[in-house]
């Protein structure tokens, strides 16, 4: 496919090893299928600088500093986060297979694209995977002014029958930061719950929350629920920062600053139905469909399952015969690749105007 | 403490085993001790009534159906929640002690009062601990009319420096049903993003989320996130009802009614620092500390972390030398012990008013 190979030539141009830049495109095409176009291409220039102002490694492999049969603790050598978390998850299905369960954390890793990609990946041998990593503060803590957390999203996938699955996918924070930039450059508020202000204060303002505000967890305010969020948020810099020894919370680089290496920390987990109760695809596939078939509130709305909506975007791309762009993005993106002297993507028909 | 003999007696009185009564009275006691009454003394007369109705088992004994060195499936004989969560939390850190994590589920449950009640366990073998539960349907999914899902908990607590921990016990809904029945009781409107009436619209009206309506999950509505509090409600579904074989969703019997047992799904899980990178503890109180010196938006309500308002209800009922209850409920629970011929509870000046 051609936005792969793209994106593989401009990695390789700046040095990365050829596999590694193929699990980088690999994970951005991924992003893009499933309708996460704020972990796709889009981020290709990031991944791109990152490498070559030499703060992400061109080359190595992730390395287990200490390791049970169940569990292990990684070096990511400060690769590609797609390097590392393909090394992980592996060794995570690999524990369960044997234990029923595999608890594997890497620091020294990098921004890594979907959750979903990792946890996913415990799908194909009938497991159930999950896929956490901390990430840039942006995110203000219920009762606070200042943004300390990262979006650090959740993702679980769990296997019902034939090829069907749950695929939870989530940022802790009510919304992604690119919702919120959207809104700013159309020139809309944006709905309560999504941000606040530099002084903490609930914001309907694009421009107020993504300068010097920040995001606000999942639940919005206190009277709503937001404590849990920032607990959820909370939990992840457990599972990652905390158990990887990586750099956490407030410590964590700012989004696109290239000065110091990430160091984040990520966890990777597979539990294996098999060593529970018999029947769990089954299960699976009735919980999925008793709830794809309630009655919705607005025909037009069907109630979904997590991961539908991604599903739904595929099938998109299926019917198109490609993922479709936005043309500025792709107008970006060549722009960049041309000062790497990268030949540029083709727009076709199937680009977004 | 004459709160926890109380419940011993009247649990003894219908017939459950003296250890079992122990063991749900001290779940209970510190349920109220946290300040989460609503899973506390009054709820006891509910475990008496399914006692004496003969849909939880008096005596017995939980009993592993599988295991792997880090992983079991544990069917509880129908025995009380705490009886069951006891054995099961136990028998995860056991097998975190050599593995690294132990992933413990059970079937065949009961509700098993508070969630971090079995989450806090592991802390004291220096652990992370987690548990999970699948209840009676009570909330709505995202785009739905009808209630499916329980408001499933997540706890997990984590050890800090000096017997500090982290300790995350939330509903997956916005907000737990007895603060919307409060707030029926008083006469008072709730905040939009709590629960929604029949029709699956969001509501302020207590008694239209109480009558045919339901809870919403955390995020309140799509816009907010909703979708996100809904997947992480299935997400507990998958560990709970899923891996156990367990009753799940809207099978799972409505609350109060005594006409079959729970079959409840559980699910616990310890996972030892000890295997992960050195230092866990001191990058806990550290994590801890930076978000309780936040500068706060409003000087009077400091920035918490889960955990923390715990702790201020705990130390409350320290300087008052004694868990301050509700006269309405131990008037209560006195009218329904009488009925048992068990002595009642004494009001004294702890008792608020």
């Amino acid at each position: 496919m051609e936005v792969q190979a793209f994106i593989e030539h401009c990695m390789q141009v700046v040095g990365t090893r050829a596999s590694h830049a193929r699990s980088l495109a690999h994970v951005l095409l991924e992003g893009d299928l499933r309708g996460h176009y704020s972990h796709g291409l889009n981020r290709m220039d990031v991944y791109v600088t990152e490498i070559r102002a030499g703060i992400c490694a061109r080359d190595g492999e992730p390395v287990v500093e200490k390791e049970s049969a169940a569990t292990a603790l990684v070096n990511g050598k400060n690769l590609l986060g797609p390097v590392v978390g393909n090394y992980c998850m592996s060794l995570a299905v690999k524990k369960a297979q044997d234990m029923g369960v595999g608890w594997v954390v890497a620091h020294g890793s990098n921004h890594f694209g979907i959750a979903a990609y990792y946890s996913m990946q415990a799908l194909k041998e009938n497991m159930i995977g999950m896929a956490y990593t901390n990430t840039s503060p942006l995110v203000v803590p219920t009762r606070a002014k200042e943004g300390t957390l990262g979006t650090n999203p959740i993702s679980v996938a769990a296997p019902a029958m034939d090829g069907d699955s749950f695929v939870l996918d989530m940022a802790t924070s009510a919304v992604a930061l690119g919702k919120v930039e959207i809104h700013e450059r159309n020139g809309v508020s944006i709905p309560e719950g999504w941000g606040c202000d530099s002084g903490g204060r609930v914001s309907t303002e694009p421009k107020a929350v993504l300068s010097g505000g920040g995001l606000v967890p999942l639940g919005g305010n206190e009277t709503t629920g937001s404590h849990k969020g920032y607990g959820l948020s909370l939990m992840v810099e457990v599972f990652c920062g905390m158990l990887a020894g990586a750099q956490y919370s407030k410590h964590i680089r700012t989004w696109r600053v290239t000065d110091r290496m990430a160091d984040l920390g990520q966890c990777f987990v597979a539990v294996n139905p098999e060593h529970f109760a018999p029947g769990f695809n089954d299960r699976m596939s009735h919980l999925l469909s008793l709830h794809r078939n309630l009655e919705p509130v607005d025909p037009g709305m069907p109630v979904m399952a997590a991961g539908d909506p991604e599903r739904k975007h595929m099938q998109t791309c299926q019917e198109l015969g490609g993922i479709p762009y936005y043309l500025s993005v792709v107008k970006h993106m060549n722009e960049f690749a041309s000062t790497l002297g990268v030949r540029p993507l083709l727009p076709t028909h199937r680009h977004m105007q």
